[in-house]
């Protein structure tokens, strides 16, 4: 019943090692798209700035534009005087060159003029008689952001790999960066089991569920960047689904196939993926609770990736969380990419697991910290509420209440 | 300068005024799709389940599926003997029910035969001499989700407004909802400002730069599930924006303006916000940093919301994550909506505030805490390096190291 499930080995080292067998990174297809298509997708190239940023330098506040030295030791009790010199347009360079004594009215974002080298903050300053009065004093570049100060020509902007989100977006928009190849390998998912129905059946025969898993992978590939097609159902017959799977690959640079529950489909999806690759089954099993009976096989040419996940709904989505992606990372830019960021939280309660394995816990967090959700092995309640998960490493059995837990923010 | 900020309120007043003065929730615009294409997009109804969930009693593990009371006091030391009565196929229910003295072979997801009323797991029961052998006592109930367990007919699924992402995926699956209303309001974003040039611009003019805002608004808003149009730049002219504003009404819901740093570009979008609804102006000032100079006009009939950003991109996000985004919330469902989850984290270095504002910092986190990112004014390396937002609310001036800190994970 647990054959496959012989060789378990560590997580991190399964993605190293089918990386080094199936000689990842590959160059897989990618799209042209421009910035605002390309807002989710994941980056086919590095990219680096052209210029440097900013391009001239600009206040960082709205107020007056001097020399620091004309201002030496003013303050409310003993200000400075100087003379107004005029404007600093918005979106133009200002035309005279700024002299000793002198002060130019600027805006954040204005141009300095040559010959300045400070901004005094308009609440520190004020109009008198037409002359400027100064009631603060300033540092050399204060309140000023310097040509080429957050940039320089030829620094990394964005990463290959690197997903473009909401913030990435700006970066890449301010160096003018608005059109860029981003990845799209063909991936494609299959459900198998003979309990398993498609998800838009009413009335689901006694016996039988609704097909889950291929739409939590692919909603889940979606939010990470990644395309993919869904390939239907599996019957839980060897022939059947051996040829459906090498037929599909044939289109496809990387198979997810979600397990179905009895042991046959299990033993059969061990098989086709033992016939993939010269290497035979890569990985048979890892050391990760829940998602032990993970399986991966493929090819390194053509290069081909086949993953058979666990059929339980939330099993198999920590496994494409834990597993998957960095695994994906690895295969399109030789890095480890997450589909979600890593940070700490308190235990609000006690985590209890067991040593010897990496677990992975469902939970909810507010601001007093981090749950657990100890629901019977439903999944329904626990998708609905699981925020994040706290990973429990292998050489640990618990986090108690009140300390510092791992937290996956999913 | 500052006239348009003569009377500032906190964000939470802000919502709700702007909310009860245009008679929030509107209906608007919804489209229908399949559950793959609905992942990121935002739900239009409610869904409450047409049926209970599970269907039918199942097995939570791979075992034998008795009655309880056949093996009560089993242990490895005084085993109890079953008669095998055949196995529970996968994707059926058994046909024969299971009496007293009998066993059935069952995998996980296995329908529990009637008659059965609890499941011993694999490891406690063995095969010996054609009989089961159990030893381990269970309770009624034990390894079995009962029917309905989880979803009764008539709870809420999922909610109006709720993105589907690929937890709700699975639980709308599950559910056999695969068609479903998804919001589609008509959101517009103009740039303003005379230094603002098309962020596709190779060789930007000496003081001007990208628009930058545009890109990050929208994909902002495409990651929290909604399209959005770029109306382009507005030149610094009252006339031509005033116009372009109006003109662009008569075919959205929502416009976001975000501001150029010239005072006129503010003194502008001021009068034209004023001039919208019957109201005018609804918001002309928010307490909090950055962001204060946040405008909001708008007319309940037809409804018109129309939302003056902040120029800086740092600051500008901000107010889209902490303001708009439950804004829009409110606007859609009636219920404020948040762009991220909130959560705490220990503070590892000092967090610096003011009193009387509410403060906003970007921060980054590692698995010692929570760091707040003190760039001066530039916002490229911190739209680069910014994982967070911690929120310094307005009666706080601090988070000291080691001190709990409320985090934005946006």
């Amino acid at each position: 019943m647990s054959g496959y499930v012989e060789e378990i080995i560590e997580r991190e080292e399964a993605i190293e090692r089918v990386s080094g067998r199936l000689g990842f990174p590959w160059t897989l297809r990618a799209r042209t798209k421009s910035l605002d298509e390309a807002a989710g997708c994941r980056l086919a190239d590095d990219h680096v700035a052209g210029e440097q940023y900013p391009s001239f330098s600009r206040s960082l506040r709205d107020g007056y534009a001097l020399r620091a030295g004309d201002v030496r030791g003013a303050s409310g009790q003993s200000p400075v005087f100087l003379t107004l010199a005029g404007e600093s347009p918005m979106g133009a360079i200002p035309k005279t060159a700024l002299s000793s004594g002198e002060a130019v009215s600027i805006f954040t974002g204005g141009a300095i003029p040559e010959g300045a080298n400070a901004v005094v903050m308009q609440e520190h300053s004020s109009m008198a008689g037409g002359l400027v009065e100064i009631r603060k004093s300033v540092q050399k570049g204060e309140n000023v952001m310097l040509a080429g100060e957050e940039i320089e020509t030829g620094n990394l902007v964005a990463a290959k790999g690197e997903r473009i989100d909401f913030r990435s977006a700006g970066v890449l928009a301010t160096m003018g960066i608005t059109r860029m190849s981003v990845m799209a390998p063909r991936i494609g998912v299959f459900s198998t089991g003979d309990e398993i129905v498609p998800s838009t059946t009413i009335d689901v025969p006694p016996g039988k569920i609704r097909d889950v898993n291929s739409h939590t992978v692919r909603a889940l590939l979606k939010e990470s960047g990644f395309e993919s097609v869904n390939l239907g159902i599996l019957p839980d017959d060897a022939d059947m689904m051996a040829s459906s799977v090498l037929d599909s690959l044939e289109e496809l640079d990387v198979l997810m196939i979600t397990g179905g529950s009895s042991v046959s489909v299990r033993d059969h999806t061990s098989d086709i993926l033992s016939a993939i690759g010269p290497d035979g089954l890569l990985v048979r099993g890892i050391n990760i609770s829940p998602g032990k009976p993970t399986l991966v096989g493929g090819s390194r040419n053509p290069g081909r990736l086949v993953i058979g996940l666990p059929g339980h709904p939330l099993s198999c989505l920590i496994v494409m969380v834990s597993f998957v992606m960095p695994l994906l990372g690895k295969l399109l830019s030789g890095r480890q990419t997450h589909f979600c960021s890593t940070g700490c939280m308190t235990a609000a309660r006690d985590f209890f697991g067991r040593s010897g394995v990496e677990e992975f816990i469902a939970a909810r967090f507010d601001r007093d910290g981090v749950y657990p959700l100890w629901a019977k092995s439903g999944y329904v309640g626990i998708l609905g509420s699981a925020e994040c998960l706290v990973r429990i490493p292998r050489e640990r059995e618990t986090f108690r209440a009140g300390e510092s837990a791992e937290v996956w923010l999913w």
